[in-house]
């Protein structure tokens, strides 16, 4: 019987050329027929969440949809009081995705679990496989949906909530046929769980520059950000001398670099100033005011928390030198996340094991794994990101071959792992 | 019989007291309720020239409006073969102006010809007191439509343009009973003129720091102009590592400071971008564009053109360090226009006689006269603003008694001409 993605005709096909296949036929369902967009409880979104089930049932396990669109898979241990590993990863993607942010850690696992299967082996724990309805925030604007369900985390207050359109999110459930009251009830219980897994694509060049197919997340940063208003004095740009000018562009410009500056400090530190504008700026005004934002972010709460006295003193010196008011709001700041240290050696160990020299990175990015913090031990695998590292782009890719060693490397610590 | 603007009953009010008063009466005709607004062509523009050609007349001048709409006031000479100077600034106005700019001139030489009618006096040369119609380019987009015509370099090819309404040129001086093919014919000839004169408010704050009523103008600052768009890499802020980062906005910012910093290196030179902006910029996108604009202005062109240099040599080194492409188009070139120095001495004498330390200062913002450059002798006045140096705005102030210091100074220079 040939296996799930077997394109071959024989089975003869790898795990990583048969991951490509499964994501290329997900990302036949869109929302639109411009480009891949896969967002909550739309028409694609349960198309690909059927599919999924379908394959889980093929490859073994026992796959359902819970009442947040989640689609969740089980593979059963032999032992009858068996604690539960999660493998995790979101189906729903960004607007003009890639194909494989999120599905890629769905698929890997699913085909971990049908060697499993196939091979007639079971573990000494339950796996369940789940492919998370919405992590990306896209639709209602509040992102980890799906997981923040099955972590015990799903805030109620969001139900109101309406999408662009107009469309509340309890009434996008109830009409799809999910009943939202019983979201709270998906909570799963501390002293079930055995640990959270995920294998990701890294959306990022680390791990391309350093040549290496796999890299272990030492921790998912946290994130300050900040919205900043300069408030200086406009002006003729003919008429006024330099040594008298309070540029709110200039004082822009000088935050802008010390940001970037401090972020260069650290390793496993980034800074970013991701929007800049003099509103309506013309070009012999001196800027009276310009709008920015800023953010940092790092693998430890103390290395961005330290970076970000430095910027907001840096804020304080510019003020005073230039004679300009900087108005600087905090806006969102979210907690760094660890990995649990004997999951990343875990980790290590399979990378390891497969001949590749461990790498332990950061990510930069939130991942569905964060929602596990201080419920269960977590862990996650990246898998190398081509084309210079662009994800959330449908020129993001990956290779048949670094995918086949994140499936290997997954079941490795499957069957490695110690409950 | 009171002299015109004389609201004191008696005689006595000054030539400053009585200019204010006269701005006060031209600022109640204005295209908006709102504000301030006198663009070329409009009701309220034409109700200004009107006024000024009743002044003109009873302040002892034969008046009339031209074919482009300047109102010309012509004060004869004894002399039947006698040259003219001329004495000039511009009634129009910016949307949401002061009272001030390029009224004030007008108004000071005004008084200074009715002073001169008043105690019989004439000059060995022809005075016209010309209130151009266009200075400031609002409606048409083009400056100097007024002077450029008395100059001779009125571009006939600017008829068939249009305003935001979709009103032409040529048929808004049409249905306003003006003839546009007359206009070439209101060039002066080189041989019948004497000489340019104006007095401008001084649009900007050094003579306000200096504590200074009146200034000498050396020069009217040349300009350059440059757009420019910086193309980097658009990234996720969290995942990729600084060093391997091509971030447009801080290209942006670092361009941003070295225009500040090399226009500092030199007194009478200016840098601005006036604009900066990363379209559709995201907190957590590294972006990926940055537009911009920079300019230079210096009193002497070599002085501009050694700055402009140094910062294309930093667009280089930039583009080259930060692996990003900076794309700067020259979008303006226009020289430097000197003062005559016969001319900038005969002002700093008279204000040297009326007990002011002469102070010599280029003009960062364009005038009336640069339209005579290489025609005649030119030579202005700058008055102090107050308020900070603010122009171009309601906020633009001055003081009757620095109005009365220009007045009795553009007199000085008239008595004192030598043709």
């Amino acid at each position: 019987m040939p296996r799930l993605g077997d394109e071959s005709g024989t089975t003869g096909a790898s795990f990583g050329a048969r991951a490509l296949v499964l994501a290329d036929v997900l990302a036949e369902s869109s929302d639109s027929p411009e480009y891949l967009a896969c967002t909550y409880m739309t028409l694609a979104h349960r198309a690909v969440a059927a599919r999924l089930r379908e394959w889980m049932r093929i490859a073994g396990m026992t796959a359902s949809i819970d009442a947040v669109g989640n689609v969740v898979g089980r593979y059963p241990s032999e032992r009858p009081d068996a604690k539960t590993v999660i493998v995790g990863s979101h189906y729903d993607t960004v607007l003009n995705a890639g194909k494989y942010d999120g599905r890629l850690g769905i698929l890997s696992a699913l085909l971990a679990i049908e060697e499993l299967h196939r091979t007639g082996r079971k573990l000494p724990f339950n796996i369940e496989l789940i492919a998370f309805s919405e992590e990306e925030g896209v639709r209602f604007s509040s992102p980890y949906l799906g997981s923040s369900a099955v972590a015990g985390k799903f805030d109620m207050s969001l139900l109101p909530r309406r999408d662009a359109g107009g469309y509340g999110l309890a009434d996008t459930l109830a009409a799809a046929g999910f009943d939202p009251h019983a979201i709270p009830a998906l909570a799963r219980k501390r002293e079930d769980l055995a640990g959270y897994l995920e294998l990701h694509i890294e959306q990022g060049p680390i791990l391309l520059g350093e040549g290496l197919p796999v890299g272990v997340v030492t921790s998912i940063a946290g994130a300050v950000r900040y919205s900043v208003v300069v408030t200086g004095t406009a002006g003729h740009a003919g008429t006024v001398p330099m040594q008298m000018r309070h540029d709110a562009a200039a004082a822009a410009a000088e935050l802008t670099l010390l940001v970037e500056t401090r972020a260069r400090q650290a390793p496993g530190l980034v800074g970013t100033v991701g929007r800049l504008t003099v509103p309506n700026g013309a070009i012999n005004v001196i800027p009276g005011r310009c709008e920015m934002s800023f953010e940092l972010r790092a693998g430890e709460d103390a290395m961005r928390d330290a970076a970000l006295a430095d910027v907001l003193a840096g804020i304080k010196a510019i003020q005073q030198r230039r004679g300009v008011t900087i108005d600087a709001k905090e806006v969102l700041r979210s907690p760094a996340v660890p990995c649990t240290p004997r999951i990343q050696k875990l980790f290590g160990d399979a990378v390891a094991r497969a001949g590749i020299t461990p790498r332990l990175l950061p990510s930069g990015a939130g991942h569905d794994a964060v929602m596990f913090d201080k419920l269960t031990d977590l862990g996650m695998l990246f898998v190398r990101c081509g084309n210079g590292g662009i994800s959330h782009s449908p020129l993001e890719t990956i290779t048949a071959a670094d995918a086949d060693i994140g499936v290997r490397i997954l079941l490795d610590v499957l069957v490695n792992y110690q409950s």
